[in-house]
């Protein structure tokens, strides 16, 4: 048998484009148009080359210590990964390969369907309701199940599901793990991590790349019951022993101690994102109602593929997709205001 | 099912210690005693905060480049991760996960067995010769393999195979990836890197860790064929888009172009394990003839155990395993001559 066919075969995930115009707006993967507490840059002022010589602290234990801190929970119900990705595929490796498949929604962040492929996790795709939320029913019949995960605010509808609801579906599956990803919880959510007190086999993860604007740090963590944790651990320690660099560690704490500057910059785009979507509205535009950083938008007569091109053509950065289900949607993050007048222009000049 | 019995189970490394006493010397997880190059404190001076709300370039561009230009091979034949661990785990589920067993030696990098176990891959622990050093006819066998990989040094021997060895090894088995971890080749040993152009199914890993002072940053890389390299690339696009921070690439990149820096220093810590060598001959201690930054040492009559805590007695931390093959051996990190001599006074005082 020759070499090459003893190759794991993947389908792998593309990431958004990360283009390097210096004078383009950039509103395709869903980064925050703010910088970072300006205590991140204070920490960074403070971090010495000469440190770097040693391996960094394996458990992260000031990280997990300040995430433990800010979310009222154990140090030892804290994981923390290379940004939530990573958190993710652990979780799959972890929890969910056992053989029975997984459900998430149909439509929902496609990195998903990559890690079910890439561990060989069998699945099934719940279609969204006609409004698009998800119907918890759908992940509340009694099949033996492989795990759940589902985001919520999902994306790319942007659409919250209520505590209620996520609570629905952890209460009616006790005997698989329930993910809920929250990336976009703070942009006008509830988290549902009160609920780990109640569900040993609820799990949530967040990120650090969207409201905390370090997307360019790759930090991400997860919240559970410490069973939970735990065995997220002994994979990690199985993988890789030392994940989150110093640097990583420092300025993440730095992140974290700053609720002021984070729920500041969190109001800020909040408010443009809810005068944007009137906007858009008197544009002829349709989406759902999104309680996340970006909006995904569909014009009632111009094509998907046809703004996207318009908005490109003026290194105005949006994302798409080819999926039929959302082939004429636009994906547009949340930028400044500044930013997001510029796009509505040109949105209006090719609209008319 | 309870959702526990769904969880994968595994048998997690178990890194060095990592002690946060400032007072102590450690010489037990093989760090460089010397700082990074000044150039990576430069280049940490200019990382601006700001930069890190947006997503890292996902192919670490820059960073690959400064690696193919360092080692004289195409961008396409570089990979990056978060350390050498991340790479390794990688190349553990890309090329060794197919069914056939794969081949390490008995006593080597204990993290293989780890990563085996985690993806369910089947291996045969293949014993040293008497004189510790890999018998290449061992690995050259005509049965079917899943895959090999040896360190190179091997650790934590410290002893070096030649590159007719390497070659020996990789050009018997045409069908399957042959891996070489050089994690400690820079301290003596000469790389295998050349023979990539003429195998391609062989795959070097080498890390940022040791040699280049950084193990706090995570950093490590792979050199082989660009198909190899294609193929590990769309693993990690299946695991995680962007592994390495906006500050891993920018100081990874001030380190590699540093080359001055990284010969003194390597000098330097080379000069010290000559002598040291000497030292502990000196002292009745036998070890193979290391050519790494570290020394496996056994005394003539006093047991590891007993060593251990004496110096860790007197905060110096070496390391040290139940391992019946390596129960009587210290695996000491070279440090600086004045951490040496420090280390040797202790075992001098306590021999006698």
């Amino acid at each position: 048998m020759k070499w090459e066919e003893k190759v794991r075969q993947v389908e792998p995930y593309v990431p958004g484009e990360q283009p390097k115009l210096s004078d383009m707006i950039k509103l395709n993967t869903n980064e925050s148009p703010y910088p970072p507490s300006p205590k991140v840059q204070e920490e960074l002022a403070l971090l010495e080359a000469a440190d770097f010589r040693l391996y960094p602290d394996p458990q992260s234990t000031d990280l997990v210590a300040a995430l433990a801190g800010r979310y009222h929970v154990g140090e030892e119900q804290v994981f923390v990964g290379v940004g939530s990705d990573d958190v993710i595929s652990q979780v799959f490796l972890t929890f969910f390969s056992h053989g029975e498949p997984i459900l998430f929604p149909q439509l929902t962040y496609s990195f998903y369907e990559v890690w079910a492929d890439l561990y060989r996790i069998s699945y099934v795709k719940v279609p969204l309701m006609e409004d698009r939320h998800i119907d918890p029913e759908d992940y509340c019949k009694p099949e033996e199940k492989g795990g759940i995960i589902f985001p919520n605010p999902n994306a790319p509808t942007g659409l919250l599901e209520s505590i209620e609801t996520v609570e629905q579906i952890v209460k009616a599956n006790p005997d698989c793990v329930v993910v809920v990803d929250e990336a976009y919880i703070d942009f006008g959510g509830k988290s549902a991590i009160p609920l780990i007190e109640k569900y040993e086999n609820l799990l949530i993860v967040q990120t650090f790349s969207k409201s905390r604007a370090m997307a360019g740090m790759r930090i991400g963590f997860a919240i559970g019951s410490k069973k939970l944790i735990d065995h997220l651990q002994a994979v990690k320690y199985s993988i890789n022993s030392y994940t989150m660099s110093r640097a990583a560690i420092r300025l993440g704490v730095a992140a974290v101690r700053d609720d002021e500057y984070f729920r500041e910059t969190i109001s800020k785009i909040i408010a443009t994102r809810e005068r944007v979507k009137k906007e858009l509205a008197d544009l002829g535009f349709t989406f759902p109602d999104s309680q996340t950083n970006f909006i995904l938008a569909r014009h009632k007569n111009r094509s998907g593929k046809e703004l996207y091109e318009v908005l490109r053509s003026q290194k105005i950065f949006v994302r798409r997709w080819d999926d039929p289900l959302i082939k004429d949607d636009l994906r547009i993050t949340i930028g400044t205001d500044a930013q997001m007048d510029k796009m509505l222009d040109v949105l209006r000049m090719y609209i008319g």
